[in-house]
């Protein structure tokens, strides 16, 4: 790996992009982001992965220029980008951006691709492709006009223009605004909650909302079904004994569910 | 009825949810719902349901954790408590959840369910059900992904934390965040001016809003049917007749189109 | 031209309604936007249509009243203004809607029409028709539906409340509240961004906002058909070139891409 550096730790992959200048998504780290989003189809072990920029003021920069043109290694090299978003958007583990830079173009598809996106004050979110005679290449519109409708996502797209962190949150590009000097801390918590939980159930997650944003009645009859076959898990039983136990069905759920879940937690690892 | 209790007024009835200790949704509880819900069918006087309750910090607890398991029995009020869901759904009255204490799980889906919610500082939602080997089963999932979109939908479900009725109207699982200071006024405001419309005209709008969410261009045809068809009837010649007596299409229409509607009430009263 | 006036300047038309006493769309009105709209399908110079009021408190108001019944005359007054709603949201140019004033009932589906809409503090957003006995009739529920979700929409459409322009903002009504005394300029910086553009631009990115609302992956399919075709293209490279040359993909990038943007113009436009 040139362009990017995996680690490993407690089901959690952290991918650091590092392509200088400034994080171009030349075809070598397309490449190389590919190989490791389809290495993960068969990983049993990570459940999350982080992606993450090694660069001070770029996230990452929009696909490479150079490729984008009519030559045959030119259209292939722009529909590789286009498969690494599909392929992003396809994986079974957590898939989560962590924004603290500039995501213009490619980047900002790359953000959109994940599942879910946290950004500092240092960031800045655009699409400004049609100003270089094209139009988005990696459902940057396509995006847009499913988040934010198609009014905003028409301005956004032929202005071209930068988004704060604040207004990619409230333009459902990111998931939500955390101030740098909070990130470290608000990441782990997202990993410590979410590290609890299997892969199948993120995937289980996926689907139904797949399912419920295409089609609401295919996506409760997809719910209740996956419901009735976890209630009859003794995984379920085991948990829902220990968690009456400790307080749920009681005044004590109002103010300290979180704490009913600890002592939960606690008498299963016993 | 032994957990709720039902008042009529002036074609309002009020369901007042009473289920000790926490307003768990019990298999009693929801058969109840469901036998109301059903009877309100055939019913030509009531045109507003609110759901309220007595409990002083719970609006609605979850789903009975003792029915959540593989036995028969438990698996059909599973399928119950989903039937109540969708019974709620299907209403033609319009549904109204007053919300000023918990509601997680099945008591955030039964919020989600009903065609408005207000709710106070004293309201929180959720959906952690993860946390406990199992999706949503009650549409919650479903109806995440529709209101904020598939990110903030997943960091939800995955997460399971607690959302602030401010949160809640920023993320569409509750219409309006009403303080409790002004809740009865702003209830006796809305229950004031729809009573003065028809069942049939709250039933209109469900439809339309049904059809233009699944198919824009099925909506709209929908729409101008009926249009089209109740331009035709003696009372809309009626009231547009005193409306323009009284000022429509003129400049009181810019500051004062209320005032030109109390007026014309008046002029029709007579 | 009775009731609008047309002036054309850069590819701009700007149309400005002047329907005395309160802009109410009479048949009269209704007919010249038509015919305007509908010759702009084969006008190869106008890029964006602003569409702007010369009354001091009325944007537009509604539907004329007396239209409004079951004579033939006015169903087919009636359909004319549901035509007018659907050819201004087939245009090809960029429409935008500049609202300094009221804008309730067909005024307000007028705004929903076009591709984008400012308004200002003076600005008020409203679908009051269920109070004369009728439902919206140019989409108003609609766009509601589409735009706020199922419940906000229904608790707007049995109200008929007024919406300032920060509300309309917030429930995608109008793509932008502007204050007044910055409404000039931000509308210059609008079309002189735009008018960079070529209307091709506009359509392409029209049809694939739209195709992506119905499916996610047709739209997906067609922009990157586009982009693949866009990338061929001389004026591509060009750009590109001109691009690189004055600080793409370098540092530059980061805090200064419009500065890149107008160095690119100037190296293209010797």
């Amino acid at each position: 790996m040139n362009t990017i550096a995996i680690t490993h730790e407690n089901g959690v992959a952290t991918v650091t992009i590092n392509n200088p200048p400034v994080n171009v998504l030349t075809i070598d780290l397309i490449n190389e982001i590919n190989a490791f989003v389809l290495s993960l189809e068969d990983d049993r072990e990570t459940k999350i992965v982080v992606f993450k920029s090694l660069h001070e003021t770029f996230f990452l920069a929009h696909l490479d220029l150079h490729v984008i043109n009519g030559t045959q290694g030119g259209q292939a090299a722009s529909i590789e980008f286009n498969h690494m978003i599909t392929n992003i958007k396809k994986m079974k583990q957590l898939s989560i951006a962590v924004v603290d830079g500039v995501a213009r173009g490619g980047g900002d598809e790359f953000v959109m691709a994940c599942d879910l996106a946290y950004a500092t004050e240092n960031a800045a979110f655009a699409q400004p492709e049609i100003h270089v005679n094209i139009p988005t290449g990696g459902q940057g519109a396509v995006q847009y006009a499913r988040r934010m409708g198609k009014n905003k996502a028409l301005q956004a797209l032929l202005l071209g223009n930068d988004f704060s962190a604040q207004q990619a949150e409230a333009l459902n590009i990111i998931t939500q605004y955390v101030p740098k000097a909070e990130l470290d801390s608000f990441l782990a918590m997202i990993l410590s909650v979410v590290s609890t939980l299997e892969v199948r159930d993120i995937v289980m997650y996926k689907e139904i909302i797949h399912a419920s944003i295409i089609d609401e009645n295919a996506g409760a009859e997809m719910e209740l079904r996956y419901f009735l076959e976890r209630a009859k898990e003794n995984k379920t039983q085991a948990i829902i004994d220990a968690f009456i136990k400790h307080g749920g069905q009681t005044e004590r759920e109002a103010k300290d569910i979180q704490g009913i879940f600890v002592d939960t937690a606690k008498e299963l690892s016993k």
